[in-house]
């Protein structure tokens, strides 16, 4: 068994995601701990031009499948080269998104049939779970008016329609019902403090378990 | 049922692969035939991307699965976007490597898991076919004289020990004793001019059946 935790920051588009992440990296610094922040898809120097792959805007003609591989790729890199000597070093690694998205943006919001996400998605775990997914819940609407705020352009996955957006969330919450040990949802329309309150309670509540 | 066809030329590095289907071009077109190049990984513009990610000589800590994953990614891209399209339109296909490759170097050279190679090809496929892979069998050695004479650089999979091309060869011949009727094999130890006329024999005999 591993030495580390690794806890998940997941959720609609402009939830949160990133802010709270800097906020628990603070946490647990201050309490000692070496933390590993990451991302999805990305997280190595493989999965990063993979990410530049799949995020790329002028390519829309790209398929469900190759898309899905793709992440499967850059997932089945991302655990084996960094995850897991991270956290069998005793490290906490602390991930923007992971496969939960996948289900989420490909299977509750594009439709692409679960059977084949889950066999790309068990390929690339093969047999990794992460401690705790924290889903950031917030309405998609909400969550483009703060990303617009924050003035960038928006990515090939971002550009998507509202409606696809709100079945990603509600995707979220059908994966956080289904399986609670390995999901805590937080209410992401307060403020950023709160928030952030929210999250390090459920943080070291999962590490005092282990 | 589509109205082209598609013919794979595939076999050991250097085994004269990108010279025989210049001639099959050639011949093809002089028969008034519409005839698409292409090959793998790659083939489309995303293709191309992940192949660059694929053969790059700086990440060598790539693991098997990802690679195998990114293949399958190109490959399904490859299928919807390109292949299928010229098919339809009665044009002939002509692809530089496809996934016999995968099965020869990633399974029988490099020893990952069959079944895994053979659920991420089945989703890739989903289902399609080349109509003829013409191999180019060749011993590995002169192969890599020959590609040396070319006096280019060796990617990523090039530097792989002989040993490993050894396997890879013999792949691709174990694959075509158990699908003859998808697979030719030619002896490419001959010139050129011989190798392509064994080749274009094949071709002509293929199209002839349909
Ligand atoms: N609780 C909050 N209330 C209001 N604004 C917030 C809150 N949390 C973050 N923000 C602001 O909203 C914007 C989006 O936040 P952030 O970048 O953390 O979201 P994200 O989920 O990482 O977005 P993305 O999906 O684009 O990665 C930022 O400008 C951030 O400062
Ligand atoms: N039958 C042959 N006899 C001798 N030399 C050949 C023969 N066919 C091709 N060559 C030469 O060998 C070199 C490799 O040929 P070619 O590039 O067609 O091989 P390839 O299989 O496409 O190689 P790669 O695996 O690197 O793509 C070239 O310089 C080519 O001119
Ligand atoms: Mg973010
Ligand atoms: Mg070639």
């Amino acid at each position: 068994m591993s030495k580390g935790f690794m806890f998940v920051c997941d959720g609609s588009n402009g939830a949160g995601k990133t802010t709270v992440i800097k906020g628990i990296e603070a946490h647990l610094i201050s309490k000692g701990y070496e933390v590993v922040l990451t991302r999805e898809p990305g997280g190595t120097e493989i999965g990063e031009k993979i990410r530049e792959v799949i995020l790329d805007p002028n390519t829309p003609q790209m398929t469900d499948l190759a898309e899905l591989m793709l992440f499967g790729a850059a997932r089945a890199q991302h655990i084996e080269e960094k995850i897991k000597p991270a956290l069998e070093a005793g490290k906490i690694v602390i991930s923007d998104r992971f496969d939960a998205a996948t289900f989420s943006f490909q299977h509750y919001a594009r439709g692409i049939d679960l059977s084949v996400i889950k066999t790309i998605n068990d390929l690339a775990l093969n047999g990794f779970k992460p401690d705790l997914n924290i889903i950031l819940d917030l309405d998609p609407e909400i969550g483009l008016q703060r990303v617009q705020q924050r003035g960038e352009g928006l990515d090939r996955l971002e550009v998507e329609k509202l409606d696809f957006l709100k079945r990603a969330r509600d995707g979220y919450l059908m994966q956080a019902k289904a399986a609670p040990d390995s999901f805590t949802v937080i209410d992401a329309s307060y403020s950023a403090k709160d928030v952030l309150a929210q999250c390090l309670q459920a943080v070291d509540a999962r590490m005092a378990q282990k």
